[in-house]
């Protein structure tokens, strides 16, 4: 078995908000750095920064010890490692190759197995925390994949996030991201229904978030959400249409492990409902407008 | 109208875990004390450190510039508050009387007007904290009801509780304290189901509830409830047949302000399911093992 050493080189595929972000913590924090795109002028800043060009995956897999790729969705990722030009063929055996991406946990299980048959290790990591987190390398990632491939890229994920944890088997950063997303979501719809309960009831919203954060209802999405949708503040922040990619993903996972999960599948019908009544740009909080309307309030 | 104020006796209805505590830091800071309770044994421990003896409610509220109460649900509230020998046979006008009890709301309001009618203020004051927040003084106090009485109040409110908010018009504190009831169950629903989709799909859920707790999806009850579902430490805490009552209630403050309010519906039926499937004196968080149940697991 070829053994997994360090990278020295690392290559970055994909240079979305987050992936740009992440990437220049990456060669911030000493690696050579490769970076790919779909279209090059993502990359010209990175390039000026110093770090090399790869027209195609495969290029940028071409001698880094380390692929790092963060894209939308499932066929993306597909894409991008096994199509014509992808990572696996141009990776050597060794590599460790990391998905940042939010994408289907079966498909990167499936994934890391061909990976694997090729000698190359795919740890899957979705993260947490958004473009503030990727820009201030603070992102929560979560892990799944081979024990040995998760240590020799440990540095990688120190470049870019804070809390890092080895879940368990390839598939399992997605699964933990599901259940991130799932409890998010629900969280949501209770938080609107109580807040809409309140101000049909004539209560202050604002002194009653303030009464429920002192005491067992406190969260995060209570802290944060629901101050959006008291303060009709739905500039994204994350958008509802990538929530609902996120929860229908959540919904497979459910499925696929047969789950007994309803409140999981009223999250994922109410982020459809929620980009459906045109709401897709906004927001994810935008969720609290829907119940408030459907409740019969005006604004 | 006659004017309100301090109470320098205050009556205290109710001798169970709660009341009794309660009733145990209001003489501390000061008050003289009657306590009533419907048997005398319950309230001797009180008897013996000064307190005074009522043997009814219309006895207690005789005297007391503020009478309290706190017992188990809406028909106990309106018997002590109205029947024969209830608080408004007793109690003079400008007497505030503070109903610590979880009922339901519309209830509370009516129950408020009644005694308005007689220049009585009732205040609905319902608690979070348990057992233990009331031994220690530290509940919070969710209130609805007139303004002036509960500035009269205000030093018996301090001698329970820490957090105390007066949210609005009588009912107010109900329903902000069904707010936190269906948020507590709605976020319960969706932890058991992420928990239980990491157990089956191979995750270390101890490892899994730990990396959520670093992102946007922790709350107190990812951080306590799951705890105890991952533990099966069903020990009561908050027993589940309590829960099941407080969660009908929430579902009848949705249905009576008419809010579109799916996931209290359905955190109302899993607390049913929870309590018809044998676990109703287990901790509400047995939520959990219905769940992985539901899903196939053996444990």
């Amino acid at each position: 078995m070829t053994p997994i050493l360090p990278p020295a080189r690392v290559a970055f595929i994909g240079m979305g908000v987050m992936g740009a972000a992440m990437a220049a913590n990456i060669m911030k924090s000493g690696f050579d750095l490769t970076v790919s795109s779909r279209s090059r002028s993502k990359a010209e800043a990175m390039i000026a920064a110093g770090a090399e060009w790869a027209p195609t995956a495969q290029d940028a897999a071409d001698g880094a010890g380390c692929v790092c790729l963060c894209v939308p969705d499932t066929p993306d990722v597909e894409a991008v490692l096994f199509g014509e030009e992808g990572v696996i063929h141009g990776a050597a055996p060794g590599t460790v190759v990391i998905d940042f991406s939010t994408i289907a946990a079966a498909a990167s299980a499936e994934f890391a197995k061909r990976m694997a048959e090729r000698g190359i290790t795919l740890l899957d990591s979705p993260v947490s925390g958004g473009p503030q987190g990727a820009i201030d390398g603070t992102l929560t990632c979560m892990v799944g994949g081979a024990d040995a491939g998760f240590s020799a890229a440990r540095a990688v994920f120190d470049a870019v996030g804070k809390t890092i944890t080895l879940l368990g088997p390839a598939g399992s950063g997605q699964i933990c991201k599901s259940a991130n997303q799932l409890m998010i979501v629900a969280a949501m719809q209770a938080v609107a229904e109580a807040l809409t309960m309140g101000r049909k009831a004539g209560l202050d919203p604002m002194l009653m978030r303030q009464a429920l954060l002192g005491g067992s209802a406190r969260s995060f999405v209570l802290e944060n959400h629901a101050k959006r949708m008291l303060d009709r503040n739905f500039k994204p922040g994350f958008r509802a249409e990538l929530m609902r990619k996120d929860i229908r993903l959540a919904l497979g996972a459910v499925r696929d492990n047969g789950v007994f999960a309803p409140s999981t599948a009223l999250a994922a019908q109410m982020m459809e409902a929620v980009v459906n009544s045109g709401r897709g740009g906004d927001d994810c909080a935008s969720l609290g407008a829907l119940v408030a309307e459907l409740s019969g309030m005006k604004d």
